[in-house]
C-alpha cells in the first residue's frame, strides 16, 4: 500500500511512532505539521523522507495564498529550508525538498502554474520510488522458490518507502506470484526495527511472518530453516554494503550454512567512489541499548558501545538486487569505480 | 564473592529478581522463604541452585524441634521434597536436596549430629563449586594475555554459582594475576542475561566492561576489538556443546575472523553418552521476544520462534576448560563415550 498519499492539499501517511500497537493515520495540512511529523520520526526512512520533503514543499504551494510568482517561490524556499532543517543529515530530506523546489523555479507561467507544477514534481518523486520497488521486486522473486523462507533483517521495507520497500519487494513479489513463502524477521536490536515495523508490514499484507530474536539466526539457518536471505543497504561502496549493525554478522552465518545472501537496494545507494575503509560508522547513543521502551535493563553508569551500521565485504554477498538487474560481486571486481550502473 | 552463605541458621544470598537495578540481601530462615526465593528465580544459575538446594534442607535440620532422630529425618525428607517441587527439571537443585538428605539418612548419632552433619554437608556442596570454579579460573587464566579483550555471551558468572563463575572464572582469575583486561558482554535476548547479569557482576569487581547488543558481536570482531570469546555449557555431548542460544552464532563468527573460542564448564556438564541429535532443545513463551520489562514492542498476535538454546559443533570449539585441565575436541574424537574425565 502507498505508504504517503496526496489527496487535495493534504498528505496521509502512517504515524510510525505509534507502530506496532496502534495503526493511526496522519493527516498533514501545513508544512509546520510535516516538519514536526519528520522530527520526531512518525515519518522515517531515507526513500519515504524524500517524498515527504517534495510533499511538504507541495502543501506549501497549495496553500499558499501569494499573489505573484516571486512571492510563492520565497515562501516555497522558506518551506523547503524548514523542512530540510529538521533532519540535517537526512540526505534524501534534502534531495526531495530540492528537487521540488528547482521545478518550482524552472516553471515559468502564473501562480497556478508554478502550484500545480510543484505539487505534479512532488507526485513525481513518491510514482518514482514505487516503480523502481516494483523493478527490485520483480528482478529478486526469480531468486524465491516456492515454499522457500527468506531471512531478512532490520527493515527495508515498504515502511521505509512509498510503496513496496526494498528488501522486502522481492517478498511481495514471489508473495503476489503465488509463491507459498515465509519470512523470519530477526527483531533488529537495539531499535527493533524488525520486530516493530517488518513484521508488522507482513502481518498487515499477509505473508506469513516469524519473529526471532538477532542471535537465534545461527541456529535457525542451522535447522534447514532459512532459503535465502535479502537485506536492504544504507550505501554501497566499492568493497562493501554497510546496513544497519548486524547485517555482517547474518552475512558471515548465511556464509557458513551455504545459504545465499542477496541485498536489495535502488541504485541511488552506491557510492562507488569510495572504499568501507572510508566510511566513518555512526556510534549511537547507549541508551538505546540499555533502555528498552523507557524501561532500565541493564546496570546504571555501565559502557556501551553502539555502532548503527555495520559494513558486509562484498565476498559475503551473492548478488545486489537493483531496479535494472541483479549485479554480482565479481562485475564490481570487473568495473570499480566506473561501475556502468 | 559468595553468592550464598550460611550464617548460624540463616542462608544469606543475592536476589537476584531485583538485579542489576537493586543490591538486595536476602536472609532466609525458613524453607518456605527458601522455595519461594528458588520458585520466582530470586535464586538461579544450576551450580547456585545445587548450594541453595542443600542449604534450604540445612535450614529445616538446624530450626527443627524433633526429639528423636526419625522425627528429624521425616521433617528433612519433606523438606527436600518441598524444595524439588519447585523446579521439577532443574538437575542440580535435586542433586543438592538428594545428597543432604542422604548424608542425614546416613549418619548415625543423636538429633544433633544429624543436624551437625546435615549442615556441614551443605557447607562442602557451596564449597566444593567455589573450589571447582577456581581451577577452572586457574586452568583458562593462562589463555589470556595482558591486554586481552575477552567476549562472553550470557552469564556464566559468579551469579550463577556459588563464587567465581565458570566462563567468567578465567576472567577473574587473569584480572587477579594482574592482566589488564577487558571483556565485552553480549546482551543476550531475550532474557537479558549478560546485560542485567554480567555486566552487573563485572562492574561490581571492577573489571572492566562493555555492553554490546548480540547482533554487534561480528562488528567488534572485524575491528580487531576482540582476542578470545569464552562462554560456559548447560551441556556437553559427544560432538557439540549446548548452551544459551546465540552460542552458536558467537562460535562461527569466532570461527571465520580466527579468533579462539573455549568454553568453560566443571565436567559435571558433561554427557557424553549422548549426541546433538538426541537432545530436545526447549522452546519458551513468545513473551519473552514480544514484551521487554513488560513492554510489548512486537505486533500483538506475531508468530514467534523461541528456542532456549543451540548446539556448537566441536569443530568451532578450541577447548574446553575444565576443574582438572584444558580439553581439545581432537581429545574428544579419540575417546568416544569413555572420555577420561
Amino acid at each position: 500500500m502507498r505508504m504517503i498519499k496526496w489527496q487535495n492539499g493534504t498528505v496521509l501517511t502512517l504515524d510510525q511512532t505509534k507502530l506496532p500497537l496502534q495503526d493511526v493515520t496522519l493527516k498533514i495540512t501545513t508544512v509546520n505539521q510535516m516538519c514536526e511529523a519528520i522530527k520526531v520520526l512518525r515519518i522515517r526512512g531515507a526513500p519515504l523522507l524524500g517524498a515527504a520533503a517534495g510533499f511538504g514543499v507541495a502543501i506549501a504551494a497549495y496553500h499558499s495564498k501569494a499573489t505573484s510568482r516571486e512571492k510563492l517561490l520565497t515562501e516555497l524556499q522558506a518551506a523547503a529550508e524548514q523542512i530540510k532543517s529538521q533532519r540535517p543529515t537526512a540526505v534524501n530530506l534534502h534531495w526531495g525538498a530540492d528537487r521540488v523546489l528547482s521545478k518550482a523555479e524552472n516553471t515559468q507561467g502564473n501562480v497556478q502554474q508554478v502550484k500545480d507544477a510543484v505539487v505534479a514534481e512532488a507526485e513525481k518523486i513518491a510514482d518514482e520510488d514505487a516503480a523502481q520497488n516494483r523493478s527490485i521486486g520483480k528482478n529478486g522473486a526469480v531468486l524465491i522458490k516456492d515454499c522457500d523462507t527468506v531471512l531478512t533483517h532490520c527493515n527495508a521495507g515498504e515502511l521505509a518507502t512509498v510503496e513496496y520497500g526494498t528488501a522486502l519487494a522481492p517478498i511481495r513479489t514471489a508473495w503476489e506470484q503465488g509463491k507459498k513463502i515465509k519470512v523470519i524477521a530477526d527483531e533488529t536490536r537495539p531499535l527493533l526495527q524488525g520486530a516493530r515495523l517488518t513484521a508488522y508490514e507482513l502481518m498487515r499484507d499477509g505473508i506469513p511472518v516469524t519473529l526471532i530474536t538477532d542471535n537465534m539466526a545461527a541456529y535457525v539457518m542451522s535447522k534447514g530453516l532459512v532459503n535465502l536471505v535479502i537485506v536492504g543497504a544504507d550505501r554501497i561502496v566499492q568493497d562493501a554494503v554497510f546496513n544497519k549493525i548486524g547485517t555482517y554478522g547474518v552475512a558471515i552465518l548465511a556464509h557458513e550454512h551455504k545459504i545465499p545472501f542477496y541485498v536489495a537496494a535502488p541504485k541511488s545507494t552506491f557510492d562507488l567512489s569510495r572504499k568501507a575503509a572510508d566510511i566513518v560508522i555512526e556510534e549511537r547513543n547507549p541508551e538505546e541499548v540499555t533502555h528498552i521502551g523507557g524501561v532500565q535493563i541493564a546496570p546504571t553508569g555501565v559502557k556501551v558501545y553502539n555502532p548503527a551500521f555495520d559494513a558486509t565485504p562484498l565476498n559475503y554477498v551473492s548478488g545486489i538486487i537493483c531496479e535494472s538487474q541483479i549485479y554480482y560481486p565479481k562485475d564490481f571486481a570487473k568495473f570499480g569505480t566506473n561501475f556502468p550502473l
